[in-house]
C-alpha cells in the first residue's frame, strides 16, 4: 500500500509509492534509460494494461479490445490506490496515512507516435471532454478533496512510457502549491476587489508583449513571473473555477488554443519535453469571484538545480517577453 | 541587469537572469548538450574567470595565477548582480525589483576530474571552512537577508560546467522554502516545546531504520518524508542555527560525514548527479531553541514531473528505510 508521509517541519506530504518501487539495483539503469521501447498503450496491447475505465469507440467494438480512439485505464503502478481507508496515524513524532486516491492514465490516441497537437480537431475536442468527464466522475467520491490532470511528454519531463498519455490523480488532501494559488487569488480579491485572472488578462492584452494568442474565450500568454523558459499559460476569459464545469462549447474553443501552444513549442524549440497541468479549484472552493481554472505548460529546457530545490525560487534565463515574441512570430 | 519578478497570485519571486540568457535559438542545443568540454575552472585557466574573491594557496603564489587548491570567483553569468540598488517598483499589477545579490562560485579543487568525496581530509575540511567564511563575509552586507550554499553535480542536477564546483547566493529576500522551514520549526517548538531537530534525532537513533551513520556530533539519515529516492540529511547534534557560526572542530568532524554520504551515493548508485544545499537560518533569525542548520543531499534519479510541478507534492518510489539500509550496508 502506498503511503502518504508528512514532513514534521514543513508539513509537506510526500507520497511513498511502493508499488512503483525504484530499488537500489534499478536506480542506475532507470536514470540512464527511462523510456521503454515497446508500447503497452498501443492498439492490440490492451491486455498489457488493467481493464479500462472508459474508452471512446466511435465505430463500436467491445471493451478492452481494439477499435478505440481514446482509452482511460487505472495506472498499473499507481502512486495511490483507490481501495481502502486513510487510517491516519502517528509514527512517533511523524504523521502518516494510507495512500488512498485515484491514479488514472488517459491514452489520447492508439498511435504510439501521436502528438496532442497533431490530432484532428474533433479528436482533440473529444480528448478535452474525456479530461473533464473523468475529473467530474472522481469528484463524486467523498474521500477526495482535489484532482489534477497532468501530462508529462518526454523522458526529461518524467514520462516513463514513450507512447503519449496524460494522468489524472485525485487526492484526499489539498496540495500545498494549490493552497498557495487559492490563498493568493483570495488575498488579491480581498485587497483589490477584483479577480486576479481578469486583471492579468486586462494588463496583458493592453501591453501585448507577453501574449502569444488571443481568442474570444482564451488568452495564451507567457506569464510575467515565468518560472522556466517558455512557460505558457492558457487563461479563460470567462468565469469558471473548476475544469469539470466547462461546457462543450468552451472545450471546443479551447482545442485550437492548446494546439497552438504545443505546436509552437514543438516547432520553435525542437520538440522539447514538456509538462502541462490543469489547475482547477479543490472541491467546495468554487469562488468564481476570485479564482479561475487555467492550464500551465512548462517545456523542460533547464534542470531544476540545488538553488531551486533549497529555496523554492526559480532562476529563469529567458525573458517571458522574448519567449512570447519568438512563439508569436512563428508561421501559423 | 537581472530582475526579480513577483507572481501576482502566489507572491513567489522568480529571478529573470538575463545575463545568462537562454535565447530561443540556443534552447534546443542547450537541452541536448548542457556540459562544455573544456574546463574554465582548471589550473592555468584563471584568466577565463572573473578575478578571484579568495584563494587557498598553501604554498604561496600570486592572485589569479596557478598554485591554488581552492578558489572563489564571482559567477561569470550571475543570476544576480552585486552592484546597484533594489529599485522596488510596480509594473501595473505586478511587482519587480533589480536582481541585486551575490553569486559566487567555489571551485574546490584545480583538478577537473576531482570529486568532493575523493579529496584528502585536510582539503575537505578547508573546503568546508571556505563555505563558512564566504557565507560569513556576505552576511556583513546590509542589503542581504539570507544566503545559500548549494552544489549541483552532473548535468542532470543542473551543472553547466563539468569541473566540480559549488555556488553561493546571497539574497535581499528570504525565499519561500526557507520561510516554510523556519515557520515549521517554530510551530513545532510552540506546540511541543522542543527543537524539532532534537526530536528527529532522538526518534531516528532509537528506531535506527533510517540512519546511515551516527557520530558524536552528527547524524546522517534518510528523512522520514524523503522527497526523492536516496535523499539524505546531515543533522548536527549540537545547537547552531547558522552554518556561518560553526567552529573549526565542528567542521573537522563534519568532513567524514559528508564524505560518507557522497561516497556511498556514488558507489551504491553509479555516480549519480546530485544536489546538496546547506539550509542555514536567515540573518537575524537565530533561534537556537527551535532551528538548526543542516545539509540536504538529493541524488537526481527521477525527473520532477507535472504532478510535482502542479501540486508541490513529491512522489518518491523508494522507501527511505530501504535506501538507508542499502547505503548503510555498503562496505566502508
Amino acid at each position: 500500500m502506498p503511503e502518504l508521509r508528512r514532513d514534521p517541519i514543513t508539513h509537506r506530504w510526500v507520497i511513498i509509492a511502493t508499488e512503483r518501487a525504484l530499488r537500489p539495483q534499478d536506480a542506475f539503469a532507470q536514470a540512464v534509460s527511462p523510456i521503454s521501447k515497446t508500447s503497452p498503450f498501443a492498439e492490440g496491447n490492451e491486455h498489457l494494461t488493467p481493464p479500462e475505465i472508459y474508452a471512446w469507440r466511435p465505430a463500436g467494438g467491445r471493451a478492452n479490445g481494439p477499435g478505440w480512439r481514446i482509452r482511460v485505464v487505472p495506472n498499473k503502478f499507481p502512486a495511490l490506490r483507490i481501495e481502502g481507508k486513510l487510517d491516519k496515524a502517528p509514527e512517533g513524532i511523524y504523521d502518516r496515512m494510507n495512500g488512498i486516491g485515484a491514479h488514472e492514465v488517459i491514452i489520447e490516441s492508439p498511435d504510439p507516435e501521436f502528438t496532442l497537437q497533431g490530432l484532428p480537431h474533433d479528436h482533440l475536442v473529444a480528448v478535452l471532454g474525456v479530461y473533464r468527464d473523468r475529473m467530474a466522475d472522481l469528484q463524486r467520491d467523498p474521500r477526495f478533496r482535489f484532482s489534477m490532470l497532468f501530462r508529462n511528454h518526454g523522458a526529461a519531463a518524467g514520462a516513463s512510457v514513450a507512447h503519449g498519455h496524460s494522468q489524472l490523480i485525485a487526492l484526499p488532501v489539498v496540495p500545498p502549491a494549490v493552497h498557495e494559488l487559492m490563498d493568493g487569488a483570495r488575498r488579491y480579491f480581498d485587497f483589490r476587489g477584483r479577480n486576479v485572472f481578469d486583471d492579468i488578462i486586462g494588463q496583458e492584452l493592453a501591453d501585448g508583449r507577453r501574449v502569444v494568442l488571443e481568442t474570444p474565450h482564451y488568452v495564451l500568454l507567457a506569464p510575467y513571473a515565468s518560472r522556466q523558459p517558455f512557460e505558457l499559460w492558457i487563461v479563460p476569459r470567462f468565469a469558471c473555477t473548476r475544469f469539470e464545469a466547462t461546457t462543450a462549447s468552451q472545450l471546443e474553443s479551447l482545442a485550437p488554443v492548446l494546439r497552438t501552444a504545443l505546436d509552437r513549442l514543438a516547432r520553435g524549440l525542437g520538440n522539447p519535453a514538456y509538462n502541462f497541468v490543469i489547475q482547477s479549484a479543490p472541491y467546495g472552493k468554487d469562488e468564481a469571484a476570485w479564482y479561475r481554472w487555467h492550464i500551465q505548460i512548462s517545456p523542460k529546457l533547464t534542470q531544476v538545480a540545488g538553488f531551486e530545490w533549497g529555496t523554492g525560487f526559480h532562476i529563469n534565463p529567458t525573458q517571458p517577453e522574448e519567449a512570447a515574441a519568438f512563439l508569436r512570430g512563428l508561421p501559423a
